[in-house]
């Protein structure tokens, strides 16, 4: 809560002017930045590949301080493994980077244009947003990925990452300024703010003169912090609490395939199924094998009274687990009497971000598909799918599950804006 | 602050449950209503029309209550004149739900569709945002209008009118949720909130589970109190200095009529000009004549120490005036160097609501149209455009100056948000 990585004493008054200097440099640089040519954007995402390849040593070495703080104030073994650097991950990032730099510059695009009674011509043309503000937890990753995105999508960003990382991070930044550089891009279109002091947080939240979006990245107290707190718009997602809905229409071996990767291939993700729920006419024929495909895999399964009456060995499922976001190899089961039940269980405890049901009929995934209330409703496949670089988006960076301005995976285009433009020739409103 | 429409205490107690029970039958509504058929919908709106007009006698009846409290608490003839219901106006209210009723239904509609390699088919489907609450002042019209713009985009609406129309506004409602039961729709689909504490705005503004969006309207002072308590995403202008800038390249009779109505044809509205820019070059010949037709018109022109050396009669203009939105027939005049000049005085003063550019200069035009951050940027026409039903969208519920899911007029698919669809045939992820 009040660590820096500079060893003088920050007071709040220091906090305020570090905070609003770097939104000011920011917004400046993000006005240079908003009609920079896409050729130079991606010259400049190539060479950070480059440079942070070329640079392993250094950052292995800032990271290493980070790794022996983060050793000494006791953290998990799980949690020094997500931010460590270490050549593989420095790689991937800079692979990230010439990805990014290969998609489609959403910038200048004109969506729309139509001519109006009196010969005006109106069009709707994309601009970046201008600033935005990553609040974001351990993995220094993140600060290379993000910074790419708003990059490519003509947005300054300012990288406000967790004190367990500092270190890292402003070694990264530090190459990817020098980039900007080279390629003649405002250097400030990328900043990380040098200070970890939660204050400063609340104090970036207050600058909706100078930033215009928010994008908080961690864990759900984290969010609901800058959500609560934040007078500048916030995108946002809480937790993915999915389902899968076997119906009884549904082919029973994809429904199977479907419900165990779902769970199984990688559990410790937003868009991994908590909960199934199988229609009460086939759950006799399909829970048995389906629940030992299960455990095979190593989950623990957590069934209704009416799972537990078929599988005698599940868990018991608490009240509360239906709510539950586990991230773990741990799922809830629960046999439905009808569609309505489920997609009422889905209302009930669901987090709107992705839904899947699994049925070989036609009326019900139609059904499905209009009253799941979620960012990604999905028939007959994998709730896993539900990602940008996925449903090809190309990038992401962030699932929201919020309704205003995107919902569900934000790519380059979620990060930008449009703008109305008018061509006249002389039009007076009478 | 503290009036009510009941005469019984309001206690905060009673506040929180009032405004929750209310959310929570919105939720309950939105629900049904965002599966409801485009053609039940429009029998609503037409049915609602028929209605005002049928019982004009009745919120005539209602509508003099208010007027009588108001003239009581001795305010303004012109507020007192905004909040009057005339059958004229009754009239004009009903007119509006009719052209809501022709417009399209962006609900359900697909806006872009494309196949993965693995054979997945990705959508994005309308869908309406859920709950709207709109907190607004003074006009009891805007209770119809708003109510028939969430209607027809099939959101339901909470409408927290000022304690000045709380009468009118009740009548209104209760008419409009006659034609709801009529036609088969949720009748909690509109509500208005029947107390008028302030306080009840900042228990609405925390119920961001239940209330998807919130819009106010009215002066700066309630737009700052939303935007600073709101837990819900905001859509809000706050103000309109929008600038026109006749370039050394204008059409010079062009850009008088352009300018002339830009400021006189109805000063009071946020996309009336404010300030004109004039080149340098083009100044002694255009600004005798320009401001000569603006006297004539009423306009009192306050000036730079420039233009006051070319038309030595018009006021001086205080550093202070660049920034005022008059709303009035005041206008301020500049003479800049060049275009850039131009963008830079924009870029420091305007608000991004509406600026325009008259210039004969392929270059200028572009790059004014480029470099100009605002929701519209106008190319030889009044800045008087901006608006939705001018620039073709039907309808509008507002003008956003924030970038964040809508920047400009906001029409009916601005009440609208999208989901990810995926029909799958099995896939999974690896």
């Amino acid at each position: 809560m009040s660590e820096t990585v500079s060893k003088k004493p920050v007071n709040m008054k220091n906090i305020q002017q570090i905070i609003f200097d770097i939104a000011k440099n920011s917004k400046e640089a993000s006005i240079k930045l908003s009609g920079s040519p896409s050729k130079q954007k991606d010259d400049a995402l190539l060479l950070m590949a480059k440079l942070l390849v070329e640079n392993e040593d250094i950052l292995i070495n800032e990271n290493k301080v980070d790794v022996k703080n983060a050793e000494s104030k006791g953290l998990s073994d799980a949690m020094i493994d997500r931010l460590r650097l270490t050549p593989e991950r420095i790689k991937k990032v800079a692979v990230g980077l010439i990805e990014v730099s290969k998609l489609n510059d959403p910038v200048g695009e004109v969506t729309k244009m139509w001519k109006r009674p009196n010969g005006l011509l109106v069009g709707k043309k994309r601009i970046p947003l201008g600033v935005i503000g990553i609040i974001y937890e351990s993995r220094p990753n993140v600060t290379a990925d993000a910074a790419g995105l708003c990059l490519k999508s003509g947005n300054a960003v300012i990288l406000r990452g967790g004190s367990e990382t500092i270190n890292s991070n402003l070694a990264i930044s530090k190459i990817l300024r020098e980039a900007l550089v080279e390629c003649n891009l405002p250097e400030n279109s990328i900043q990380v703010v040098p200070v970890t002091d939660r204050e400063i947080i609340l104090e970036m939240l207050k600058l909706e003169d100078q930033i215009d979006l928010i994008i908080p990245r961690g864990g759900e107290g984290l969010i609901r912090f800058v959500s609560e707190n934040s007078r500048i718009p916030v995108l946002k997602h809480y937790k993915g609490v999915c389902h899968t809905y076997v119906d009884e229409f549904a082919n029973l071996n994809m429904a199977e395939e479907i419900c165990l990767n779902a769970k199984v291939q990688r559990p410790g993700v937003c868009n991994a199924m908590e909960t199934m729920l199988v229609h009460k006419n086939v759950a006799e024929e399909f829970l048995p094998k389906m629940i030992k495909s299960f455990v095979d895999k190593g989950v623990q399964i957590k069934g209704c009274e009416e799972t537990r009456k078929i599988v005698s060995t599940v868990y018991s499922v608490a009240p509360d687990d239906w709510h539950k976001e586990y991230l773990d190899l741990i799922l809830n089961v629960k046999i439905v009497g009808s569609m309505d039940d489920a997609i009422s269980h889905i209302s009930q405890y669901g987090s709107m971000h992705t839904e899947a049901i699994v049925t070989s009929n036609y009326e019900n995934s139609q059904k499905f598909l209009d009253r799941v209330d979620a960012s990604a409703v999905i028939i007959n496949a994998s709730t896993r799918f539900n990602d940008g670089f996925e449903l090809g988006l190309g990038a992401e960076i962030g699932i929201s599950t919020s309704k205003l301005h995107a919902f569900g995976p934000m790519g380059l285009e979620e990060l930008t804006t449009s703008k109305f433009i008018i061509y006249g020739g002389g039009q007076v409103r009478t």
